[in-house]
């Protein structure tokens, strides 16, 4: 089998790539996973992305529920470890009644080299089947293109992180500006603001998008109303900020 | 004048977005600025993207002339402000003959926020136009795509730097991953080899890519002697890696 990682980009359908476009019109099945109820859009852009661009009559869509994520486990390493070999499993199954597909693809969101588990899930399979990955917009880029902002000072290094990682081991030494993705909400909040400059956005790229920026001293409690009217709204959100130090 | 920054890729024609061509077609007028001689391939590239996906007969593209960076001015941050506003000005010089274009727009490499000074240059105009920025496709993703790996390990963050801060700072405190662009030739040298993994390339995307990966210990003299004799072949060099730390 060879497996295909598509980067979609972020929500926005047209994100795709041409590389993408001709990719997807390369594959004999394409896996679509359905996620629970909240997070329905992004299983319904899927499918419409498929619909859009898909010109290759033969290609078939075949989906397949994904695995919970089992909250029990609590050592946070397991317990992903143990969802990864689920989904692998569940791709099997899927896979299983088609053993004519010998091109394979998944709808990667955004990038699949960025905190994305695809491509540890494909590690999994057995036999192993060969790998192509093609580059997606990720949403680190769809939130630098929303405010009109390069991610770095001139010259400067910039760290890409989670909220997880803010929260448990602070704003790390040495460095002046953050990415902050996987943020269950407002991790910010746990930094010293005076001198921090956020740029932050939910839903990037999409018809919904919402940005926001300025001094974290004075937008933070406005950042965190914002994102627990949008979440209450939509039923989900995704979120991610740039934080600097101003010298 | 509203201005639109295009973000193209990173020199493989398909990794242009549904949303660049939209954007692309949507101007009065294309900026492409002609660089030395030895990056010909550059400005011809965005030649060629121009004639593949332009349908709009409206579109009027304007080469010009970069201005040379003065290499007597010593100090660095010095150096890159004043070849700012000498790119800003001859942006004017080549707008000027051409007041009827409204919708202007310049193609970006990679992505208009990495390590790119187009949006710098954009601040200098006066009067200040309004502002556009579409996301592309940036080496570090066409790096990761072609190794197929994460450029992340799980929940882990990861600095992205540029040669020079290699070198002159050292392998920063706390951190695991490194994602090197803008390196002049070899920057990996100078921290100490020993468990560390380096995934390397040059001309990722395009149709010259080579990749090369392994311990840095082992191959960092051999990627040293494939990036001298492929810069010799082509006349450039534009590589990127990603260094991580193994415990
Ligand atoms: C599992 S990661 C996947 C990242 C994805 N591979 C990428 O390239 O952006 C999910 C996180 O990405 C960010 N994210 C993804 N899409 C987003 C969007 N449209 N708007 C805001 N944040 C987004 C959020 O920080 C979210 O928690
Ligand atoms: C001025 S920066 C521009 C980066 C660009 N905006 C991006 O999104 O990738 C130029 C640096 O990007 C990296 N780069 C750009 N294109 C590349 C390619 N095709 N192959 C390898 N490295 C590349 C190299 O590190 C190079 O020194």
């Amino acid at each position: 089998m060879h497996l295909t990682l598509i980067g979609i980009g972020t929500g926005n359908p047209e994100h795709l790539t041409l590389q993408a476009i001709r990719a997807l019109n390369a594959q004999d099945l394409i896996l679509i996973p359905r996620k629970g109820e909240g997070k329905a859009d992004l299983a319904e852009l899927r499918r419409a992305i498929c619909e859009d661009v898909l010109t290759a009559k033969t290609t078939r869509i075949v989906e397949f529920d994904l695995p919970v994520r089992d909250e029990a486990t609590t050592a946070y390493r397991q317990r992903v470890d143990d969802w990864h070999d689920a989904i692998a499993e569940s791709w099997q199954q899927a896979l299983a009644p088609h053993p004519e597909a010998t091109r394979v693809a998944l709808l990667v969101w955004g990038d699949p080299s960025l905190y994305d588990s695809t491509l540890r899930i494909a590690a999994r399979l057995d036999p192993a089947p060969t790998l192509e990955v093609i580059p997606g917009i990720t949403s680190m880029q769809a939130l630098t293109a929303a405010h009109a902002i390069p991610v770095n000072t001139i010259g400067g290094p910039f760290l890409v992180t989670t909220g997880r990682q803010l929260r448990e081991n602070g704003w790390p030494e040495g460095v002046e500006t953050l990415v902050v993705m996987l943020d269950s909400g407002g991790a910010f909040e746990t930094v010293a603001a005076d001198g921090v400059h956020i740029w932050w956005g939910a839903y990037v790229g999409m018809a919904e998008q919402i940005t926001c920026e300025g001094p974290l001293v004075e937008i933070g409690k406005e950042i965190i109303a914002l994102r627990a009217k949008a979440r209450a709204q939509h039923g989900w959100i995704m979120d991610i900020y740039i934080l600097r130090k101003t010298p």
